[in-house]
């Protein structure tokens, strides 16, 4: 069995790389507070000092950080995972960055002679728990050929999207399709009740038909029952519908619904509902 | 078995009358123009010669016109429906009109001493003729509960949404999320193809999250194509959302990403793609 | 010195038939309530009767009614203005009404051989009284000539659009600039000082440049006490916001400024605000 | 008479310069290409040899650079701006920057003891030569009194507001509010030229109202004849509505309007017309 690396064991990180033991792999972990390490070292992982001794003891390296800053500082210093990389060596950055930061870790991690896969997942801990994540692979093709056993059991659904930085540009795409079907959907519940329908007969309606999807099927429960616990923050996704409206901007796209959508979820923001679940842009629209 | 009359015998009509006759039922058929009879003639049906004539021989009567004027035309004169309602007499419009139409003729059957439904359809030729209709019911109960078993056979999902106009608001409301969901979804796609990506990968993306939806995946296919034969044509949707807006205006009711995918839909319909299916607003967003 | 009729007494229009008789005119007026003819009769108008007998006596009668309504109503039975309609007679509908609107009674009265020309009229209150409103005349040109005179008194700038319908037409377009004006106008007060500049600081820019004009001067001081007495009642701007959306979704133009701008107006509505001036739509931006 | 530096003779910066010596007062020159100082230098300007020298001998410099980098770059180095400051030293940068170049540069100005004052301006080349810009001052206030004699020379119109970044936050809510207004009447002209009505005629109503100002009734002209000369290019104002978006995104203030239009702008300049005047966002409109 082949022999990986795993950086940063947050929920996310641990829950991977759990999968990762119990598929047999050799792994090498490292996390910042090590107390983390515990229950994977009781695993049978090995737990490495630093982010450079994880990077030397295995051929290729998954890291899953909590942000940029995260992604880049766990990269620097003598301890760092640049320090650890030679020729051939392998990193794959899961962590969700936006594209400006893999193409920078790339370009540090080439310059040493190692290869860079960007790596950034949909789906969050249930899904990575069971092994089911959507990975968001773009960079060096061999690399991802040689990390695909370990990809393959922490995600169903494997793509390789080409250049470093499309991962990062295919979760805002998505993310923003995703922001968009939400005030959609929530204008149409607003409408509907404000019209004498029952919410619970919308729903079933829409999930009757065409356009059925779990997200709607999750959240139209949940908007209906005023609860709006975070499985995606409400402030994350307006961060991601401005940042497509900015990447549109470069790319010279115009996006008159996301924009649109961006600024109801500024209002629910502004409202005080940017730490609950993004299906809170509800109560912007119905007030 | 029960006795059920069925006027107007289009592509919908004709399908929905066809599995009431499998199902064993009696019924009775009338339509403007003859030649659309015999096909049900042949499968067993009775043919009227007026649409009063039905309504006099059967204790519940369907119809599905084509719009508006049509089911207004169809209840009035010597030979009209209203002409032959009497004390107890059930009709069932499942006809696509606004709700204000619904009203009208509830009101003049009403009077009459009859018992009124309404009951628009969501779904179009495929669902009628395999019997997977949604229904969206409203108006008097012990009617709804006495063409039951008509519905059942016409349907896969029946609902009964209150008081009459509800169904064609319901309409209006579900028409309009999907409005939405197209642009944003159609955004997405355009906004990944300039940004770089591939869209297919986007709609793998898509289709392997929480997103997933049967019409993503058909309309998505299509948009890859180019080809935009209409199912639903862009102009009609372009009037459902609206007449959504405008429903909102009356119960006060902001819709800031409806109103802006209204636009939308109005572009394209001006760029030429009005009679398209509603699809082809990506071409006005792409362009 | 001419003859003119007038016919509708209000705010409007006693003060447009005061400045008639001021210049000489010989002056027959009528209006529904009779007491608000006493005080033209004591300036030396004649009182009429009915609409029929104002008509009967002027070769060119003008009116100034509050809605479409009472501009029809005002035309109609055996004492109405078309009743009086005869040969060569002018009518000049000054009201606000639609183009529809307009169209009908233009039908009726060249119907009976009669001239009709509309001209609603932009400005309020004040100019009517000091005779400086905007006069959009639309037509039979040979009544815009012959009744020119008490349009001079009346206003200070009169224009001829063409066929009938193009005077309610414009008012629209006007409006909707205007509207849009405003929601520009009063979210770069509400970003400006959340971003901690002072109203009267940006106000005092803006009145310095290119973009300095009256209503934004006016409004603006209003804005920044808090003050918003009706000149222009929201829920009319919004109510001609809508109009004209709904005239672009004829045309086929797409209106995204405008349509937008009129979810602000519905917004604001919603909250409560629409018997205020439609400069309050600045709270709901604010909020 | 007072002296004073220029820094940054360009076409606003030559023409701000002039207006000092003019005055009467004493000036010390400096631009990046020495033949720039000529012109000055024959009307009485003292040229110096570096940004350093001009610090050096005048209680009192004003820069006019092309954008923030030039702004940055001016001050940097053992030539710079900041290597002749002291103790009291006054610089006032009227250059376009952001917020965040004004706060790092008066924070290095006032490190070494000296003063600093932000000072854009609104207005271009003729109001520039005709000393009547609007001067958008902000920070030190000891500093602004000490040069607004100079200030006064410049302008019409001077304002303080407040701190530094002020200044950079009014322009940016003035220009937003300018491209509001801009989409607003070219919906407009677009609306009414479709529904049949003369542009000239829709100009004409717009100037005899409570809209009337100078920039509808020069660009109304322009739009008209299709000329579309920038003054003001399209691309900028695009880039001025999309931070003034960003800005509402700081502090949260959604802007429905202003993401609308900035889309239009973008719409425009995808169609080719970013080098042409922000107006020609009519033939995005209009298409």
């Amino acid at each position: 069995m082949q022999t990986f690396g795993f950086i940063g064991l947050g929920i996310m990180g641990s829950a991977m790389a759990k999968n990762l033991i119990k598929a047999g792999f050799t792994v090498t972990v490292w996390n910042r507070s090590a107390d983390k390490c515990r229950e994977l070292e009781a695993l049978g992982a090995t737990v490495a000092a630093t982010p450079r001794q994880v990077v030397e003891a295995c051929p290729v390296t998954f890291a899953m950080l909590a942000d940029p800053a995260a992604a880049l500082a766990v990269c620097d210093g003598p301890d760092g995972v640049l320090a650890g990389v030679s020729a051939g060596k392998g990193y794959v950055d899961m962590s969700t960055v936006d594209a400006a930061t893999s193409v920078q870790i790339a370009a540090a991690v080439t310059a040493r002679g190692g290869r860079f896969l960007e790596a950034p997942v949909s789906g969050s801990r249930k899904p990575a728990e069971d092994g089911t994540l959507i990975i968001l692979a773009a960079g060096d093709r061999s690399l991802h050929d040689e990390a695909l056993p370990g990809l393959e059991r922490m995600g169903k659904k494997m793509l390789h999207l080409g250049e470093v930085g499309n991962g990062a540009r295919m979760k805002l795409v998505v993310n923003m399709v995703m922001g968009g079907m939400m005030t959609a959907f929530c204008e149409g519940l607003a409408l509907g009740e404000k019209a004498g329908l029952h919410q619970a007969d919308i729903l079933d309606v829409i999930d009757s038909g065409a356009m059925a999807n779990p997200m709607f099927r999750l959240k139209g429960g949940q908007i209906g029952q005023g609860k709006f616990a975070a499985a995606f923050p409400l402030k994350h996704m307006q961060k991601d519908m401005r940042l497509a409206v900015a990447l549109g901007d470069g790319v010279e796209q115009p996006l008159f619904s996301a924009a649109t959508a961006n600024e109801l979820f500024k209002r629910a923001k502004e409202m005080g509902f940017g730490d609950e679940d993004f299906a809170a842009v509800f109560k912007a629209i119905r007030a």
